[in-house]
């Protein structure tokens, strides 16, 4: 992993410093880059909610052997951890390598270890061009996520997507807020209810939420007929001043228990912040920004390396947790 | 805006670093000058307490065009905003512009993008002259502010600011503290009920108290017949060691809900910043050092500029909240 | 007093930075000298602790001529301040100028401006012989503080003190903890009741425990026969990770409220922290650290005009939070 | 001791700084070295858990030589102080110094100051050969340690540890997550209540297991036949975000109160930190690092002066809060 990081600090230089802990300091405003929004406020709060939270360490168990592996959606994931749909490497990482080998790399690092990966959209078109090519080229492998544009933009991308074998599609609602698309004639906006129910009737495939950060929210995504949800607060890229997506997990977690999968991102960085989102009532986590350093800075490779590192943390932090099962994770974890 | 904000770091030297964050670190101690008092904790507490508060994301609705005007004290404010009183260019901005140049500004600058910017005081007297001579510039659609003199000194400057034209007068009663302009055979006094009474009843126009800090001299303001307070520590110049008014303003538009216009002042720099003082119940927000930056940087170019950022922040975070419009701001919008 | 810091920051090379907040960071474990003992945690948490406090502005009132004065154990004070006991310039303080230049100017200058000093103790013996000597100059207007030494040269030193003329004495019960000194041979110890009674009883003037940390001590003291204590962790300098003084001296001041003078010493630099050690219930604070920067930086002159900014600031605070007088400050004073 | 740490710096370079205050900041994710694993959280929150700890000074009593020592697991020790096993001189510590040198040195230097030394345990197997020969050496006055190996393994080095005379044997459970050693075929696992017991039967000395940081694990630990327990997360070398080690013991201590004797390490330093310690309940305490900085900077005669240094904090923390026994320390020493 070091000469990937190594590799990808180079690469993207002046876009993200591949820093030893990343946590949104060295790149405070830097959207379009790597960074958080403003004063970059959610990016760090992700980062100092998991901080926050303490283990409780236990070893007078039986359960050296955990079983790291999930059931996401009637997905089966080695470790319950996915890549998370981020696009834009020229604007965004720096454009030394191509969108296409970046998601392609990234979708099939995370077949080959057992996971899954989602794709991004935005302007220009290639970014989701390049995502839905790289799912058919891994047989339906992964994830689209499609940003909530207008009616007709909206449904034609949703029937490109469905036709790349996926099983699952995701809408990042919360990228709503970007003015700048809606400058370039390209609006997003957020969606009421009854609009929400149309666009998830009007798709086969499970339908994946993005961007709750509330328990009601949460409630109403279920009500609109999503199978899935992403706490995420878009990497502190959309809204300055959230929480960090720890803080409110828990909350939300309990309010839709049962009733639809839990995913969450933001600032998870190590098999140890996977762990704690678990133990906050996570079915799976989704982890961007590394995947990102892992694709650019050493391809497939990188990915899988990246993969590798995270199972065996994952692994020692169950162990000394007592912790049997990735699909079951008490909250007793925790640390009060 | 970059421009406007090198131009003015560049004008400010030795007086204003125009710092990335405008946070009262770099400046502690500097008044005259931009910076607080003292330690400058007063100054400090207030960026630290709108810190401190977070919001809560909803992107499940359908405020995608929220409504950014408020009506405050009979005047419609485009944006939920007024320039705050500060005047003193020569020694507090360098004096590289004069002070009728700096208020014209920021006046005539507020006027052109629909909001209101108030005028300030002190000695020389060229500074209120300029104010008043301002205000007469835009047909009186500006707020002059008085220190609160000794009666000759008051009643007099009262008079001369009713003849602007302007529809409504404050006073900012915290600038009783100031040692120096007794010194200077000036004295200013805080001001029991009767004289306050007094003071008020002797003027035509509506009246605003600014310096409020508790919601009992809240409900005094009110019961002496002003029509509106600000809620504000003079940006940390008169007493060290305040709170944020942040950390105040809830419980203050709480105490007086109703009965007067709630503006608040301290720290503001975004529309992200305008939101949550909204939802602590504010009606509007005042901003002072920012406007000062805009107004030394650009003229009134620079001040209209800050405005349709603040304008574009705002919005973008009203959208990400599900506000529809600012005269009605759920407390729900904050996190916790 | 700009020049009388500059003074003192040259001639205390290597014993004193004169910082631009004497907040025990750059001083840390140096004992002698003027730091903190071990990590400077005591020095620094008193300084913390009265940072914590803020202050409720308040403007709406006719209090703009405050009486500072105060009437403590039969002495009328000008500012509720004491000079604290300090000495040993030589080893502490750089050595430049005399024990008693230096002891002798604090104790004029605090007679000269209505208030009064203390004298310190110590090895070697020329430290309470310089002090008694100043006190006598000043017609007995100054505490003398002996260490809790053991019998002999406990009632001894007692003795000569009462001889200068004063009508106070104090121990610093707290410097218990010296073993340098009872390596040398010279022990200072605790005192159970029964001696502390016993020592009280031998001395005709009013006597005063200095180094109280609880309420249950503070009982004791009066219950002992003390007339006064001064809530204090010796600056730091004898117990490492005691709280600030003010964060005991609530609890303490209400446990003996009306029975005894309450003082309070740790971290109070300006007008701004006397005000808020008497909001919360002591009747006068005892500087150290800066009256000795005083004394070395500019002799009595220099002593006399630190009193001035302390009184003038302390005077801007009542005014600005509506306090009539210092001798009796409202718990309201302080936010929350 | 300023000596023999200057000397470890020399001799320790790369590997540890010995810094001013160990604090676990300067080595982050160091392992192998001296540092915390991953983030080094678990490192830092031992030594912040600890600073967060205040002390009530308390003078008013008659301890002014109270008594430092104790008796734990029927050894009576001068000081509450062991030093915890630690070893791998050559990949942890620089190998300027033998493993033989380094342990039998602080055995050596433990015995003559009237306290204990523990061995490490490991691989290569010359760190738990050393450790016995050592012990050996001072005949049988050590304890050491084993890590949680498998069946044979463990066994044959339990019989091998009780041919030292030694009369206690400890465990380090919490070594279960060392993936590395699973990895070069030498499994170390977390023992269920079963396996535990076995072991404690299977040895006729006395047991103590070390890595206990939850009460209900404490409570297994007595059940399963232990007579002592080790507060401990290893200094932060096994698992990362585990609280601090003076965050867990209060509650620990209490649900075994007299059931077992309790001791702690993490991030302990001085004899106030020792203090600390007592006050939430330990019987005595480890301590590792220092141990090591003074093995290598000064072999037996830096361990000594290390001891003496202790003592004389201790002694002097005792008097100043009114401690007459290290072995009952009153809760009430600790602020609030």
């Amino acid at each position: 992993m070091k000469e990937v990081r190594n590799n990808a600090r180079e690469l993207m230089k002046g876009y993200c410093k591949v820093c030893p802990v990343c946590n949104g300091n060295a790149c405070v405003g830097e959207v379009p880059g790597m960074g958080g929004l403003g004063t970059g406020a959610s990016f760090k709060n992700n980062v100092k909610a998991l901080e926050a939270l303490k283990l409780n360490m236990r070893t007078i168990h039986e359960f050296s052997e955990p079983d790291t592996s999930v059931n996401v959606m009637g997905i089966k994931l080695d470790i319950p951890v996915l890549a998370a749909p981020i696009g834009g490497v020229e604007f965004n990482m720096g454009g030394k390598i191509s969108e296409l080998d970046y998601i392609t790399s990234k979708l099939k690092g995370c077949k080959a270890k057992g996971i899954i990966g989602c794709t991004g959209d935005g302007v220009p078109p290639f970014i989701h061009e390049s995502g839905f090519s790289a799912i058919k080229d891994v047989e339906g492998h992964g994830i689209p996520f499609i940003k909530p544009w207008e009616d007709k933009e909206l449904y034609e991308k949703l029937h490109k997507a469905e036709e790349t074998g996926c099983k699952i599609i995701g809408m990042d609602i919360d990228a709503a807020g970007l003015i700048t698309l809606k400058k370039m004639g390209r609006p997003v906006t957020p969606k009421c209810m009854r609009k929400l129910r149309e666009i998830i009737g009007s798709v086969k495939a499970d339908f994946i939420i993005k961007g709750i950060m509330t328990p009601d929210e949460a409630r109403m995504a279920i009500d609109a007929g999503a199978k899935g949800i992403v706490v995420s607060n878009h990497g502190g890229r959309v809204l300055d001043s959230c929480p960090g997506t720890a803080e409110v997990l828990f909350e939300i977690s309990r309010a839709v228990a049962g009733q639809c999968s839990v995913m969450v991102d933001g600032g998870i960085r190590t098999g140890i912040d996977v762990l704690k989102m678990l133990a906050l009532g996570a079915d799976a986590v989704m982890i961007g920004r590394p995947f990102s350093i892992a694709s650019v800075g050493g391809l497939q490779d990188g990915v899988e390396k990246y993969i590798d590192q995270l199972k065996a943390e994952l692994t020692q932090a169950m162990v000394l947790t007592g912790t049997e099962k990735a699909s079951f994770v008490d909250i007793r974890v925790l640390y009060r």
